[in-house]
């Protein structure tokens, strides 16, 4: 394994859009705000504050004019949205938002349940989108669902994920999220897609972008990491999933994450003790109980007193 | 990453055990003896039967004996049960078990709260054991507790493990697992700690026995792997804790992890279909829900259909 050597890594926090979008329950656009507000002064260096969707599509997003508008925008942290299309890309370029990031599915299937549109739709889209970006500041990221397998289509060949980020490259898009989106990846494939993607488009920013729908959400960010990869989408708590992929069960917790990284000598930048405290808060928000460990059962570096019979 | 090139890996089975050991309810003998036996023949290398303790100590597998004696020994399966001291070694040898796991904690204090011993006195009752098994077939291995950290007592220096690696050499013991008995173990760690004892003693027979107490389970097996080990304990649907290790919520999921061994191509000989189909079985049995997350999703090559908004 490479040691560590205290590299920085940065994470990205995704359970304000990627998580909120599937609750059942409208989350106020009060603790949306506030949410983001203490995500901001945890060390996260990215967060995903909304998605500029048609309200009709994702109701749980509607506000995401007031939400993008009323945060507080704490210096060096990125905040970023979603935008599906021209107009979604309009509207959060109203808002001031750092970061757009369009999305698009390496499987036609997905795309067409996700998104109705092939993959060559959908890059001609960005192109409409780069235009309108253009002579701004805003950074233009692209969400590649399902680079690592498909739930309709099974198998996406690693070429194929090549070429859309040679595509991106011709574009001028800036960065890539290599998305697991239904927990399909496994470590060795992880670490193959990544170097590939890296040797392919050196200059191209990467984000790992894993779920854990079958346990090996930190697994295959080990395995990213080895392969370079310094930065990664979570979300907290392990909220999230994707609505149209039966059985996920939720994004890499971002505390269990930034514990792990720690733990391994991994400078994240993030005051694991604050971001802790508001992953606790997150069932009360929520309505439920959600999938991250290290906020039930406490950092590695907790100890505990002796049972009493022990010490008598 | 190392290729797994179909490397063969050893899956040893512990939710009998392990997990029974610490469920308020009783289960009964027959579903024990019933649940080894379809174990058994699902390809698991080692299935850890029983615990030949005190019935008094723990009433969970008051019925050692009989679950032992009503088995069915399948060929090319080693049956292993736990024993903490000579009585123990005496009732599990006279049942017939092909190895006998005896246990130690690699920190004073989890010694102390979890079997009143210091480690010394651990090594003088396991010499007395070895004894007792010279001349017959059985094989010896000792679980090494607390192996990467202790919730009392915090850090365990490598250096104590590799002293305790040595002892049993001396006592011409052929096997340890080290345990993250409360999950612990990061992924540095353990890669760091498993090359080490693999060097310093190159004849032992080394299992890596990871508890996911704070999501890095698969994580820490992927760095296992990555340092040459070959043997897993693991637990159906993720059962088990530690009664002593308050937060600690369970073993490594033997069908979590032998799905990601499989995905990333290694050779675990077994058949997954059939242990997904006993983990399935295994809420009823316990009356709760278990940990495990193939069992909910599936297995990543589960292929779904197109929704019908999307088809038509």
């Amino acid at each position: 394994m490479i040691p560590s050597n205290g590299k920085r890594l940065y994470i990205q926090e995704v359970a304000v859009r990627d998580g909120f979008q599937i609750e059942p329950k409208f989350i106020p656009t009060a603790q949306k705000i506030e949410l983001v507000n203490r995500l901001s002064r945890t060390g996260l260096a990215k967060i995903e504050v909304t998605s500029f969707v048609s309200p009709k599509a994702i109701p749980a997003l509607a506000d995401a004019e007031s939400v993008m508008r009323g945060i507080d925008r704490v210096p060096g942290v990125v905040y970023a949205a979603l935008v599906p299309n021209v107009r979604g890309c309009e509207r959060a370029l109203a808002c001031g938002v750092d970061e757009v990031n369009l999305v698009m599915s390496a499987s036609d299937s997905h795309g067409r349940a996700n998104l109705r549109m092939t993959p060559e739709q959908s890059l001609a889209s960005f192109a409409d989108i780069v235009k309108i970006t253009a002579g701004t500041e805003v950074a233009v990221n692209v969400a590649l669902s399902t680079a690592f397998g498909c739930p309709f289509d099974g198998d996406v060949p690693p070429s194929r994920v090549l070429e859309f980020v040679d595509r991106y490259g011709e574009l001028g898009i800036g960065g890539v999220s290599l998305c697991d989106t239904t927990g399909m990846a496994n470590p060795a494939q992880v670490a193959a897609l990544c170097e590939a993607v890296r040797a392919r488009a050196p200059g191209l920013q990467i984000t790992a972008h894993f779920h854990n729908t079958r346990g090996m959400g930190l697994a295959n960010a080990l395995a990213a990491v080895g392969a370079g990869i310094d930065r990664f989408d979570a979300s907290l708590g392990g909220l999230g999933g994707c609505p149209f992929a039966p059985g996920a069960t939720g994004n890499v917790c971002t505390e269990d994450l930034v514990h792990m990284f720690q733990q391994m000598g991994y400078d994240t930048g993030v005051d694991l003790d604050k971001l802790l405290a508001i992953a606790r808060g997150l069932p009360e928000i929520v309505d439920h109980d959600v999938p991250g460990q290290v906020m039930k059962a406490g950092p590695a570096d907790r100890r505990y007193p002796l049972p009493a019979s022990v010490r008598a």
